[in-house]
């Protein structure tokens, strides 16, 4: 696996409509997987850098049948600004993302994996994951020998509080391609909407690799 | 994830057909995630709450192909009222269902996860799930501290009686969000198809990281 | 879960092209599942009971692609009627289900835990299966204490001798709606290819449940 | 399960747009089954035997959407002859594997169980597979008493060095239906596209069932 070099500084090109329909279509791939059941997850894009401007889902949908309707527009106090839904109640954890990580897409995923080895690996912190070529899929990684870490951050619902937590674990670990919410589940972010995808398919499937070794070697 | 609150006294408005086809398209999504395999599975919407009218799959149906000419209409008393066809034998379990949760919808699926769990647990009279933020995708419920008991019924053939236990647990557990039969499936509901649809997913993704999750620390 | 009875002396109605393309239907969703890949796995419907014709696949196909192009009719003693393919090699195999349990429809699947399953539980002859509501998919069952005997056949490739130990199995163990060869798979039948189709889900759902609780017990 | 024979030494006849079509329609669908998520994976297929002409997968393409546009024509020495993109970074593995064996068409996965098998096992230097059915969806293997000898390589980031290893690898085991890079994934081949797919389905089959199996009997 190999993946081309660019320049994050960047500013995302595709037009808003482009970037619902980017984000529904995978998100309605997600629901396929079962990495976001019942309404769970939810999906943004950056539309303008300066001032901050985010296209995200709007609160409780299904993800099976997410179409660009279902997306809204906020700014960086999450006021809405376009669309007649409310937003995510994480909207917050979306715009700490796209504001430390300069994240042109944000993905927010609830899988089995996830959710499971973030609550047992919760008291050390984090995910160390290292060895696997799969690794390579994350953005600037050369080579299985890389120690991505993982964080993880411990669940609240006061989402002030924890996008204050999720701010500071991005700003420590700025090498760290996502983190997990403890029991919760998974986000990470890429310069665009494909990169971003990219991110979840990869750390979803180490996750599940991890999963699955663990049993094995504890069981 | 957060989800708006309603008003559960209000009557279903969606006509008959509308109802079927939402039925049947999500038999058809379970069939698909092998939730209702080998012809298992029912799923019901109250027509009209007084005198109560459920719309019901008929009996012994493949889910992979279930459309709206499936389903048939049943008074209080299980009397097919509209529909050619037999009502699933499990007709009085979701009329016992809607009568006391006042559900608008009904669904009854059978996964290996569901079916294992149930079974592993049938002494200690149900699962209590906790910790995790998938719990507020079930309604009214805003933290993943939520305590959810989900109790297990021990099966029957004797379906009367069957109803008889399970609206004893009902009654006896009115904050439970659905129930398990042993070694059988999960019943779960909602105010309309897309709620209790919700809860499928909700559930079902808890039953399959308890059953994951208790092998590795067993194990 | 109810099932109506049905007269299983009544010969098949179907014609042979709707026949074919039925078992097709069948072949292509068991691929998607991942019990028939690598070509694995074949199907057969009779034709007509006396003398025994018998419409089977043609040899090493993929099953994704599988269409009513793909069947070819063969009489008792294996000789091609009708089609310019070769038969599956076990089409002796099918010919002695169908003369001997009087089969409308015989399946044969390739699943990971039929496999896994018959090849762990090969010493004690077979599997047993009881308790689980589930039980009821398969023809004539009508409670969940009911107890499945799942026979499991050593495998050989003398399949003329393989079928004879077939013919033996099925003729000393005429309660049971399948069987197994050892780390090879799964056959079951029924009156028409709706039935076998239900019956495979059935006991491809309940090897599943087995092979996950077995793990979970035994580790 | 039975496969014709076929003479190896013929060239491929497909053009080089129906090979495309081939080649990323088995992309996707290996996608679909989580084999190459991420942009994981890549594949190939000879256009001409002398000299060699290959025809590849570009680099770091999303295999949910790969159409016949995503592949260009190297020559032995990876020059790329047709195709405006970059070929993938293993074309070298690709092009060992098919000057080696001979080989018509070439597939790399990603899986989760190949991922994990290959890294626990890669002290042993391969995985010895045995007693399986399905074993005889290998080229020219005619009983389950086969003996299958998957080779396990040292993943490496000298792509080079890697294709000298693995080389040597297939020279000392001329038998064996495909390779394994550590921690990395799945590599095996056939005459045609069709035959290499099947060998993929095959082998990610029996990697499961090994996975499953071992967990069980170590747990």
């Amino acid at each position: 696996m190999t993946f081309s070099t660019h320049d994050c500084s960047k500013p995302p090109r595709a037009s808003s409509r482009q970037l619902a329909n980017a984000l529904a279509h995978t998100g309605r791939a997600f629901h396929a997987r079962g990495w976001v059941l019942g309404t769970s997850g939810n999906f943004s894009a950056v539309l303008q850098r300066e001032p901050l401007l985010l296209l995200i889902t709007a609160s409780g949908l299904d993800k099976a049948t997410l179409n660009a309707q279902h997306f809204l527009e906020i700014d960086a106090a999450c006021n809405v600004l376009r669309g007649p839904l409310q937003p995510s109640a994480e909207a917050l954890l979306h715009l700490a993302v796209a504001r430390v990580c300069g994240a042109g897409a944000i993905l927010h995923t609830h899988s089995v994996w996830g959710t499971l080895l973030s609550d047992l690996h919760a008291s050390e912190g984090g995910l160390a994951i290292s060895g696997y070529e799969m690794l390579k899929g994350l953005e600037g990684v050369r080579t299985h020998e890389h120690n991505e870490w993982l964080p993880i951050v411990e669940n609240s619902q006061d989402i002030p509080a924890l996008a204050a937590s999720i701010e500071a674990v991005l700003l420590s670990h700025p090498d760290s391609h996502g983190f997990l919410l403890r029991a919760h589940g998974l986000y990470t972010w890429g310069e665009d909407v494909a990169r971003a995808r990219r991110h979840v398919e990869i750390l979803e499937f180490l996750l599940e690799v991890l999963g699955r070794r663990e049993r094995r070697e504890v069981g």
